[in-house]
């Protein structure tokens, strides 16, 4: 075996090749190869400018013959069934690694739930083993879970430039900054980590510096796409490494986890650079009028277009929105954003200029009741009046389950005479995800043994095996895993091993974990149907009434107009204590059950409702 | 003016057509021809044979000069701004005719309320003046508050066959079947009401037997589409009458209110054949599966292509859900339906035979918690088990707003090992809306002077509002109205009157309007963040603490775990408690804020939220 360096890449140094594997694509190579597998000298090449560990290392680990094949254990405790919340465990001789750690946004079954993160107990258990968190990019459904985890644990924390300029932000407002080690790696660098080697991929997104993962370890080589698409012309960054990614499947690839996303759409997702178009048509047809356009925070590269385009038709650029400013203000301190000089102004200052020269960027493009669009559409802005001279375009896709509130916020703009772009109109977005036929080319280049689609629901997956499947590789070696599910895999075989803890924890305030079934189905009842309270005290000797029962109810009727019966509901918790006082009933578990059932009925009866009935005895 | 037979309809005599203004189209040609304008004379053929009041009259309406210009008054108190519960008024010389009584469903802000219906406040106060209630077809959004109106209220209700048969059906649940006057009216009849003759419109939907409708009034001609699409190859029922739009166009239309939800699709709605070659396929792929299609169970045709579909393969029908099952009855019963003989078997009876001789058509394609196709997925149906063996085609798109609810019934139904067919994969849903194109032909055969866009949202009311306009309808003569809006038109002029009372009123279990602004405030509040109730008895002399203070919490926090805070919230109620005992604080009022102030503020503090804060002062 040689070393073969590949002169094409000055930035990266290659894997060792075994030539008689080239060809072997979906016939099982690495069982057939074993002692050749994995095995000649790897360098690594690292520009790190910021903490990073520098690593130019050399392996020579050839397998010997009678010790047992060394394995990977990979756990998922998010991104699949479900998304958001990504998050993926690897244990290789007993050091693990983490890649990313997200947040999820509720569904609307959690009543009152701020954000959900996974349930870290399996990490805070094992804490001393866990040696780095990689992160693929910085939407939060990568990094927003990291502050819950850096409370229990202390961990080093791996990302691109922009990656961690978003992390130490939100660390920052956690206070949890100066106690995190954040070590810079760039697409293209690797870094040794205990046993293994992570090496960064660049890859393109909806967010710049985003990589996917090669995870070089002794049980075989794991690639992790993290969120990508193909886009052979973006904005900034360059094409997703596509040559590298091909490399590693010519060396051997264990497995290959993939983004899933978009996996069931057909063909390809457009390049970033199509929405440029689309933005030159509207601002001239806008003409006159102020454009307002809301995206995605995180898009960077989008909001560069919007700013290129002003700039081409001599508008200023004003930004709305905390976490717009916040985004912009990272992105362009690390260079991200390219600004004309003159052309970005306060918010404030935009009624010193006619309206055909502004541009206003916001949030909002998921019709979020709090966001600024949602506020400038409901007049519950503070500085931003909007009317018939506003051209509105809504860079940006609902994502499901927000149809509804986007399509609200649209009506509102349009009921203000605003001229309005949404949905697909004009083609004002392009996804971040890979559809079906960039699938096909990352999976055939990487030629996987093992494939394991994550990021998605039960439907993504599928339709992402279903495309693996397509192109070869044996459906015994894909595997569909659930949150908890952990897997051991090496070249010989790939076996579920027992669950570990995995789930969705609540965060509600400053409360996390506090919020748990119970709580969110007594709000759930209390959402359907309200409450009746029913009070009394009672005699502490003999059980008798002294005062009340009072009845007090919110959320069920408007009490005023059901005073009757609210008259039955007391009657009826008064018969049931007197009864249970001359029975002799004083087992308060009993009374109170009593007058819930017989409340119940009434109410039942009276208005097919079923609030909650809580009865409060007290003794005097 | 003469009078011009149509010998090319025989169910059908036309109205007089005034020729010079056949080609004045967008010229607002009806200010032009005051007196030839709605004169001449009318002939109206009727065949109806339930119950509809046969009519054959002459009409000779010569407009005196010196009268002034009946006009005719148009209210709306659903459908605009909202997708659901369509109704119309009509009033002219004191005569109000009203088009559809509809329900909708409740948004996710509507917490525990079962549906929604119309305020109908202003016709219950003009109760005597409702002459008729026309139903341009059988769906929940177009009958579905009739049940509501009709306890106020008694009025006949005219529809055709289906129409009248589901109408039957609802009324018979309320118990007020016997106490109303149902007449039936066929498309392509025609009914005297008052001063008005209302006349149906055969139009294809995706329910059979839906008409438009013609209201000829002392005003003029009002064109009401009722829900509809242009199918030239529907599957019963024949093409919708266009040729009779057309010579109503000819004839002079007043006002046409067109049916908006697809306004804003580009395009031609497919004919509901091109279903039946997407379930051929379908079938084949198959194989020795069992098939289980989810659709709307009013979508009657699409029905009749599963049967048709199941035949040619040799497979059985069975059908599971309520609504499926009552909705099968009707038609069938009505000869809507075409059922080959021993093709339809009991839902009991599948085991009897192997999968791949089944169809199960079943409710849920909405994903609606409680359907039938939710049971399966969710494991909950007691006659069906799904798995592997299944195949699944969910042939409807979701409705906005529940997107996710459909989604997590297909992800639950690929766990079980099922085939799903869902979303746009094989077209296997056609909608019933017409799209622009559709629009386009329809405005333009009837060449109204007044163009007043319905049934939709915002947007699709600005879209439908612009396709007008994008025929030469000048936008001074289109309006985008309200729920609430009456406008007054004639040939003349179009204005605006007051606001007729309007808004959503919500059903709740039997109490119809008793939940309001504040109780859904109230369930949002406990919703978010729960309750704490603090109850303390106080001496009824010099208030001091006799018990309690206790408190009680539901939906906030799991108590067990929270005992610290639950002390701290004691703690808080007893110092307020104690120190007005101590200043003779006795208003009850001031002790109770004074409570949840405080409390607020501890709970807020170390919790960050906001749980809803009952004090509960007894008196002993």
């Amino acid at each position: 075996m040689g070393i073969e360096k590949n002169n094409n890449n000055k930035n990266m140094v290659n894997y060792s090749r075994n030539k008689n594997n080239q060809k072997n694509y979906g016939k099982s190579i690495h069982s057939k190869n074993r002692t050749g597998y994995q095995s000649g000298k790897k360098f690594f090449n690292s520009n790190s400018k910021r903490n990073s560990s520098r690593i130019n290392y050399k392996r020579n680990q050839r397998v010997e013959e009678n010790k047992p094949l060394p394995s990977v254990k990979v756990s998922f405790l998010g991104g699949l069934n479900e998304i958001g919340k990504n998050i993926t465990l690897f244990e290789c001789e007993n050091e693990i690694i983490v890649i990313d750690c997200g947040m999820a946004f509720p569904d609307g079954e959690m009543l009152g739930v701020d954000l959900v993160i996974p349930d870290f107990t399996y990490l805070i258990q094992n804490k001393d083993r866990v040696k780095a968190i990689l992160l693929t990019h910085g939407h939060e459904d990568h990094i927003g879970g990291l502050p819950y985890l850096l409370t229990e644990m202390s961990v080093p924390i791996y990302g691109t430039p922009l990656t961690l300029g978003l992390v130490e932000n939100k660390l920052k407002e956690h206070s949890l900054l100066k106690q995190t080690e954040l070590r810079t790696l760039k697409a293209g660098e690797s870094v040794k980590i205990g046993n293994t080697t992570a090496e960064f991929i660049h890859v393109n997104h909806s967010i710049p510096d985003a990589v996917g993962i090669a995870l070089h370890t002794p049980a075989g080589t794991i690639v992790h796409t993290g969120d990508f698409k193909i886009d052979c012309t973006p904005i900034s960054g360059g094409m997703i490494d596509l040559s590298r990614f091909a490399r590693l499947g010519d060396e051997g690839v264990l497995a290959l986890m993939s983004d899933s996303t978009n996996a069931s759409r057909e063909g390809y997702t457009p390049t970033e650079h199509t929405v440029y178009d689309s933005f030159k048509n509207l601002f001239q047809k806008a003409e006159k009028q102020r454009i307002i356009i809301a995206t995605f925070a995180s898009n960077v590269n989008r909001v560069q277009q919007i700013i290129n385009c002003a700039k081409k038709f001599g508008r200023k650029v004003a930004f709305s929105g905390r976490s717009m400013i916040n985004y912009m203000n990272v992105a362009s301190n690390l260079g991200y954003l390219d600004i004309p000089e003159n052309i970005i102004i306060d918010i404030d200052r935009i009624p010193q200029y006619p309206p055909e020269q502004i541009v206003l960027v916001t949030t909002g493009s998921q019709g979020e009741p709090m966001s600024a669009l949602s506020r400038m559409a409901f007049s519950d802005h503070r500085k931003i009046t909007v009317g018939a001279g506003d051209f509105i375009i809504i860079s940006a896709n609902p994502i499901p389950g927000n149809e509804r509130s986007v399509g609200n916020v649209v009506d509102e703009l349009l009921k203000k005479g605003c001229k309005v772009v949404y949905e697909s109109m004009y083609e004002v977005h392009v996804s971040g995800h890979a559809c079906a036929e960039e699938h096909k080319i990352l999976t055939s280049l990487v030629k996987p043994k093992y494939f394991i689609p994550v990021h998605g629901e039960q439907k993504h997956l599928r339709k992402s095996q279903d495309i693996a499947v397509s192109l070869g590789i044996d459906r015994k070696n894909t595997f569909i895993a659930d949150i908890g599910t952990t897997l051991e895999l090496n070249r010989d075989y790939i076996k579920e091993l027992p669950k570990v803890p995995a789930g969705k924890v609540f965060v509600d305030g400053f409360g996390v974990g506090d919020v748990g079934s119970i709580v969110l189905r007594d709000r759930k009842h209390l959402a359907q149907d309200g409450l009746i309270i029913i009070v009394a005290s009672l005699d502490v000797y003999d059980g008798h009434v002294i005062s009340g029962p009072d009845i007090v109810s919110r959320g069920f009727v408007y009490v005023r107009e059901s005073e009757e019966l609210m008259a039955d509901v007391k009657r009826t918790a008064l018969s049931v204590l007197d009864d249970c006082c001359e029975r002799n009933v004083h087992e308060w578990g009993v009374i109170k059950n009593r007058i819930k059932d017989d409340v119940s009925k009434v109410i039942s009866g009276k208005t097919g409702r079923s609030p909650m009935i809580l009865p409060i005895l007290m003794e005097v």
